[in-house]
């Protein structure tokens, strides 16, 4: 009989206790305290991490967030099995990214202005309609944004290593092509994980081959933006805006430029959150494979880093 | 060699005049000023209205609005084919209506509050994923709404006289089904033309019948709201939010108590514009249609007013 080690939020505790009590996983049993027994862990990486040396039962972790980052680390164990939360953040990432792409083509804070003086303002709305969005990144959550983008007649581009497999991409880009990916794009959004080739990608060379009142979204992580070069596109006018969820430093120091610059929103890590009952839903998935001993979905590279 | 009369805003005249010389329309002669050879009007109602009369030669007119009412008026001439705006807005309404669902899904307004106080806040996103929306109205504008709303994983209720012929939609309502139809929407929208059937249909028998904290949101015409019962709904908190395009009064006079309600988005009759391109390709369809003879699209009956 299979423990279950799960450590998440004190205030997510009820909701996932109750989608595996209802799921009634044949053989499982729920702890939700390290001991020698426990052979799968479902949790926050930043609250089993510390447990992880101490489990020697342990065969398969099921972490709650995409980003694993912190599991990588080479003190660590990576003697198992680990799987990250993948497939449930596409379309709460299409939702963040489209609120503020239209909160733009829309106008809404101008009329809102407006509307507080008791002004009619019948200025002229944009539309996505025809505009080009580029993708850093075209695994389930860039796939999604794509299928989203060309819901709204958007053209699609995307940046990958080297997979093709999404049909809503328009063309894809690898490798050195990553400045003719980014030329002449009016949206540009990063998703990718962190990992050392990702790192400061989206530098002055892609920000200065945008178009003209580009508009950037990085929802990926923070180390993949030069803050400096974002800064002057935005000072100087060259971008529109920029739409940042992911920091080099979380939460944000007070002191940073970044919070008072024109057009640049802030939204503190919360594009994609973990909604327990998404995330239960996938471990359901999951351990359904695990006991069957057949492969499991979304398994994590410890040399990949994804 | 038909004659067609251009008869829109001077600052859209260019765009329209470039659009309609592209297409190489055979045997088309265009003026901007009536004259009795014209056989075809394409322009906005409010600027041709008063020429209709002294045109003995017009067959058809192609409107640049959705909104034909004016041209209902009995004492006008009804002798002539009526084609309005359709198929483009569909497109441009999902934009409207998502850019404000995801405003508030995504907590923007207090996301961009707390950053003017540099302060970072992770407070819980929405997500439009499991509600449901209500569309009063389900022609090709709603069709879109639907799809936009599947899209974004929402369930879709439609009301309409009788058709139900969009996919996109889970459920249709008809005639005495109306608060059927509403009860317990978390999302209502109003997309319905200015007929007497749909005076005042959103009232407060149907706003009490929506969910608590519904949002609700009206792009059809102004007479179909109940604005008393609004107000009334917004004060007492039964409803979360109102975005309203169009007014029984248009411009919104300064002195209306909408102006100052929270949560109440006044958008000044900008949902969804006629942009000359799209208006110019609609009537490009329509001319090939009617050189060779054969029905055209988006035909308004002058009985049933739409």
């Amino acid at each position: 009989m299979p423990r279950l080690l799960l450590l998440v939020k004190p205030s997510d505790l009820p909701a996932y206790q109750a989608a595996l009590q209802t799921a009634q996983l044949p053989d499982l049993e729920l702890v939700t305290t390290p001991d020698p027994d426990v052979e799968i862990i479902l949790g926050d990486p930043a609250l089993f991490r510390s447990h992880l040396q101490g489990l020697p039962a342990l065969r398969w972790v099921q972490a709650t967030w995409a980003g694993i980052e912190s599991l990588l680390d080479p003190a660590l164990r990576h003697d198992y099995i680990l799987t990250n939360a993948r497939g449930v953040f596409g379309p709460l990432m299409s939702e963040y990214v489209f609120s503020y792409l239209l909160l733009r083509e829309r106008r809404i804070l101008e009329r809102l202005a407006a509307q507080q003086r008791n002004q009619w303002s019948p200025a002229l709305t944009g539309t996505l309609r025809g505009k080009t969005i580029g993708l850093l990144g075209v695994g389930s959550i860039g796939a999604h944004l794509a299928s989203t983008a060309r819901h709204f007649g958007m053209t699609v581009r995307g940046y990958t290593r080297a997979s093709e497999s999404c049909q809503a991409v328009d063309r894809y880009y690898h490798g050195e092509d990553l400045l003719k990916f980014a030329s002449g794009l009016d949206v540009l959004v990063n998703v990718l994980p962190n990992t050392p080739a990702t790192h400061t990608i989206v530098d002055a060379e892609v920000l200065n081959a945008l178009a003209d009142q580009a508009v950037l979204i990085n929802a990926g992580r923070g180390s993949a933006l030069d803050d400096s070069a974002l800064l002057a596109a935005l000072q100087s006018k060259r971008l529109s805006a920029a739409v940042l969820d992911v920091f080099r430093e979380e939460p944000l120091p007070p002191s940073h430029p970044f919070w008072g610059v024109d057009n640049l929103y802030i939204t503190s890590h919360t594009a994609a959150p973990s909604f327990p009952q998404d995330l239960a839903n996938l471990f359901i998935e999951n351990y359904r494979l695990y006991i069957n001993n057949r492969p499991l979905q979304y398994q994590v590279s410890f040399e990949q880093g994804y």
